[in-house]
C-alpha cells in the first residue's frame, strides 16, 4: 500500500507548492482547529468536519460510536483527513491568475480504535488541549461512563501531502503592465471577546481563555 | 438514488442541529470561501480543499483538467462537498460538554462538466464574484485559450444536509454548580489590511477590495 499511497499523494498540480518537511505539516495540523474527514459509506464518499489533535505521529479523532463517521472509521477502512488554513486572497491583473494563499495537509491512512483506558483518556486530553491549551485541568474530568460512550481513534501520520502557497500574485509578462490593482488581502481566524454564560458567578476569565484571546487572531 | 441519499443525509447525531430550510444552507454556502471535496480515486477516499460558488441550485467547481480531483469529478462519479463555518468555541463545566459553534452544509451528488462556452464563462464569473464581489469587471477577462485549459463543473444542490450549533454550553444539571467558567469564544474569519504587490503604480484600492475590508471580519 505504501508505494501506491506515496504516488497518490504526490503533488502533481503546482508542484512548487509541495512541502516535504514533515515539521511544516505538523505546524499546520497544530494550528488548525477542525479537519475534514472523507470516508466511503453506503457506497459513496462523504466528507464531514470534526475536531482533531496531533500527538507526535498520530492524529486523534473522536465522537459517538453511533455516528456514521466514527462507526465507519473504527472499522479500519481507508480514510482521508485534510486540514486547511486560509491565509489570504491573491488578486492578480487577470481573472485567471487570481489565487488564494493557504496551507493544507492531506492525510491518507486507516484509523484504529484506541481501547486502552489510559491511552484513550490521553487522547481526549490531547483533543481538548489542542483547541484550548490549559482547559483540561480547569474543567471536570471525564468519568468512566462518559469515556465508555465515546470512541477515540488514532490515525497514523505515515502518509501525508503538504501544500503551501504564499506571496503575491503571479501575472504573465503580458499582463504585468495592465492598470489593475494587484496584491494580497490577508485572512486569519480571529478570536473575539469571550462571553460567560448565565451560570457564571465569578467572571474572572480562566487561563485557557486568556491564553487565546491575548493572541487576538490565532492564525 | 434519491431516497437512499435522503436517508444517508439525515442528521442522526444531534438532530436538534439539523436545519431543513434550504435558504440557511444557501446562506452558509454564500458566506464560505472554500469547500472540501471528497471523491474516490484509486480505490480510496480523498478530500481536497478548493474554491466554489453557488448559482441558484448549482454549485460550481473548477480547476485544471490535469488535476486528479477535476478529472475524476468530470467523469460524473459520486462526490461529497462540505462547507464549514466555525463560529466559536463553547466552554462547558465538564470536559465532555465542550463543543464548537459552527454552520455546515454537506452536499452529495454528481458533478457534470459545463461545456457550453457562455455557460462556462458565466461559471467562472460566479467563482470570482463569490470570493470578491466586483472583481470580475476590474481584472482582465479570460481569453479562449485560458478557458480551454480549465474545467468548470456544476454540482446540483439537490441533496444536502445542514447543521448549525449556536449558543452557550449545555452542562448537565449536576455540573451546573461547579466553579468552572463557562461560555463562548466567538471565532470569525478576519480580513486584514490589503497590500499591493511591487507592480502596482496607483495605490488606490479598487472597489472589490474596499468592499471586503470595510466589513472587517466577514463571518
Amino acid at each position: 500500500m505504501s508505494d501506491d499511497l506515496a504516488r497518490a499523494l504526490k503533488v502533481e498540480r503546482h508542484p512548487e507548492r509541495a512541502v516535504a518537511d514533515r515539521n511544516v505539516a505538523f505546524a499546520i495540523l497544530d494550528e488548525g482547529l477542525i479537519c475534514h474527514v472523507a470516508f466511503v459509506a453506503e457506497g459513496r464518499p462523504w466528507v464531514i468536519p470534526t475536531m482533531y489533535a496531533r500527538d507526535g505521529d498520530l492524529l486523534y479523532l473522536h465522537g459517538s460510536p453511533a455516528s456514521r463517521m466514527l462507526g465507519t472509521l473504527a472499522g479500519g477502512v481507508d480514510v482521508s483527513v485534510t486540514v486547511t488554513l486560509l491565509d489570504g486572497l491573491v488578486l492578480a491583473r487577470s481573472v485567471f491568475s487570481h489565487s488564494m494563499n493557504y496551507r493544507s495537509v492531506v492525510i491518507a491512512g486507516r484509523a484504529h480504535e484506541i481501547r486502552d483506558p489510559d491511552a484513550k483518556l490521553e487522547g481526549m486530553r490531547f483533543l481538548v488541549e489542542h483547541v484550548l491549551p490549559g482547559r483540561w485541568a480547569e474543567a471536570r474530568q471525564p468519568n468512566t461512563k462518559e469515556m465508555n460512550t465515546t470512541l477515540v481513534l488514532g490515525l497514523p501520520l505515515d502518509h501525508l501531502s503538504t501544500k503551501v502557497r504564499t506571496g503575491p500574485p503571479v501575472d504573465s509578462a503580458a499582463d504585468r503592465s495592465l492598470p489593475v490593482w494587484g496584491g494580497e488581502i490577508p485572512l486569519s481566524l480571529a478570536f473575539g471577546a469571550p462571553h460567560a454564560d448565565a451560570l457564571v458567578v465569578d467572571s474572572t476569565l480562566p487561563e485557557s481563555v486568556l491564553g487565546q484571546t491575548s493572541r487576538g487572531a490565532r492564525a
